[in-house]
């Protein structure tokens, strides 16, 4: 039967430990959450709520469109300058989710002939970029500016390395400076997701590569989501005007796709704002970060030390990691859960998100919970 | 310089009158909208906007994680029991994009070893799940059951054909029966992607594989888009529960992407609502569609027999494509505008929505238009 050979993968999962379930949550969670990337804790701020109220009631529930023919709206045009300008780079570009936005970045900057050199920890979404790429990719060591030297210098023609800013598991941040010049030795494009920088890193929330001096340079790429720190849906490529009109003519998920919705571009706009005027709440998500990274080495956990909102916790197992994470959520906590296939070293841990806005009887509770129901 | 070679790209794509700008609406357009998706006019309708406006004041600005995660949320689960329902398919999955949901569905079914048999006119999205997915592709030609009975008859092992049910270009229909014939001939799945059929085809708009009888079969999944006749953002795959708890399991872009934003989660559900309560508005689509190409085509114009709700009108070359859109906009009318390497036989046309809503005045002013301005 078509689909038959689907059972026996199932069966494999089963055996392993590793199916996936979705878990519908209610509009009023009893839960402290730990486990989303909602990192200044904007989705629900009400002028990020207000701001898609707005766009949709002004734009409607669509975008209704490729962003090349109906899909770009002024909104999406005030978006990308602000993008832009508050991350400090020449222009940008708006796609319907961080996903895509990666596909379109590494895909239009690696044309035939090229190398893309890759991290080893680096995104699906980067990951999957390279595959579709026309250039070569070279996978390379995680967070090894020398490697990727070595990679550039074996190669003539159009190259790039790629790599998110902050790694999505262990949250470890990238040696954006090395990586820099090792690029730059070698006349190479540097590509960086900023997908868990933007809003947490660099001054008041605006990103790594402005942070690590870097936003504007041209030949940096930045991509981020608008659906982390900034509390909406969507993505963005950030870069010099060049580059970003070579994606709006070559990069298939920017125009095979369409525009994002109003809403969610009037909630990420929103949420800028809110940056803009409230520039305490990065450093407040980062000191988060450090607190709970403290409290849970001092009650003996395996925490890797952040360099942004990230706090990851090593488990035993990934049977180990699941039950660890079922015991958090039946005690009124959620983290994530990140085992194999998803995580790049088959390590399973628990992945906290230290919220800017948790408070320190939440962090407290959290890491109780936590240090109670360790496996 | 790193991105140097974009300049000779950038001036080839001038030299050939191929570059693509961005030209933002307001929200107040004056346009006459033929351009669009918006196929039933409900971007816009009072009560999608309140199905958006609802569900980002009850669930905030964005779903805050992956589906598997802290991404799925009550609504999440709404939409994908009513959409399965609606479309006549066990059960459903939504992703952040009709562009995200084929790359999940086509690289979920074609593992290692397997074949997928592609047609050549398919969307882009299609062609990208291809090209990530583990299995080889044979591509086949235009809507023709009896070459993918050829491509499959060669293969041992798990296969797949994949087709738009409406071609987005040209707006002709898949041979979906002959297609559904061929497949269980040779015990292989079928998946059609019906970005252009639901809405407009099918009893009241419940899309071409529920029209086609197919809908429901254990052999066959459908990929739709919330951002054409549903006026929101997103897509979803159905089919079969065991297909849906496979790419919950095993598709790329569901499991490392973040949920859909609540609010194009509610409009969509809220235009689905509408849709039962006035499935007329899917006959009206189709009805607006023979009008329009009955008039094109008495007026010496060269346009395609619609089965859906796309009319396609040639143009003599890419210039002059260029011209006579530009000139329909002077003219007030927006319509879109296809040429290489959109098009996939280097015909570059002008597209027109017949769009549900669109009054008899309005088709006889487009009409007008498009005559007058022809190059
Ligand atoms: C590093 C990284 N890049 C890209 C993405 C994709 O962004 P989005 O979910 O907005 O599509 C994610 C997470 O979802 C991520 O963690
Ligand atoms: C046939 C077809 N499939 C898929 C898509 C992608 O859907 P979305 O724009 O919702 O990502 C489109 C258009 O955008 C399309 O025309």
């Amino acid at each position: 039967m078509a689909f038959g050979w689907i059972d026996e993968q199932d069966r494999a999962r089963h055996r392993a430990g590793l199916v996936r379930v979705l878990r519908p949550r209610d509009a009023a969670s009893p839960l402290l959450d730990l486990a989303s990337n909602d990192y200044l804790g904007l989705a629900r701020h009400p002028e990020v709520v207000e701001g898609a109220v707005r766009a949709a009631r002004t734009w409607g529930g669509g975008a209704t469109g490729s962003r090349l023919v109906t899909g770009t709206t002024a909104l999406h045009t005030d978006l990308e300058r602000e993008l832009a300008d508050f991350c400090g780079f020449e222009a940008a570009l708006v796609l319907s989710s961080g996903y895509t936005a990666n596909l379109a970045a590494v895909t239009a900057l690696a044309p035939h002939g090229s190398l893309v050199v890759s991290d080893a920890g680096n995104h699906a979404s980067l990951i999957d970029g390279c595959r579709l790429a026309r250039g070569t990719t070279q996978v390379v060591g995680h967070a090894d500016p020398d490697a990727v030297r070595k990679a550039l210098a074996g190669h003539d023609g159009p190259a790039v390395a790629v790599s998110d800013t902050v790694f999505s598991v262990d949250g470890d941040a990238a040696p954006l400076t090395g990586l820099a010049e090792a690029c730059r030795e070698h006349g190479a494009g540097l590509v960086v997701d900023d997908a868990h920088g933007l809003g947490v890193l660099g001054d008041g929330g605006r990103g790594a590569p402005r942070g690590a001096g870097l936003a504007g340079r041209d030949d940096v790429v930045a991509t981020v989501t608008l659906s982390k720190s900034l509390g909406a849906q969507g993505g963005a490529v950030l870069g010099p005007a060049r580059v970003i009109d070579h994606l709006v003519n070559a990069a298939r998920t920017f125009i095979f796709d369409t525009g994002l919705a109003p809403a969610a571009a009037g909630a990420a706009l929103a949420a800028l704002t809110l940056l803009r005027r409230e520039p305490e709440r990065a450093a407040r998500a980062r000191a988060v970060a450090v607190e709970l990274h403290g409290r849970l080495t001092a009650a003996g956990l395996d925490a890797v030390r952040p360099d942004a909102a990230v706090v990851s916790v090593r488990a035993p197992s990934p049977e180990g990691a699941v039950r660890w994470a079922a015991d958090c959520r039946a005690a009124g906590l959620s983290v994530g859960c990140f085992r194999p296939p998803s995580v790049p070293d088959g390590v399973s841990r628990l992945r906290l998100t230290a919220r800017g806005d948790l408070s320190g009887e939440q962090i407290e509770r959290a890491v109780r919970v936590i240090g109670e129901t360790r496996p």
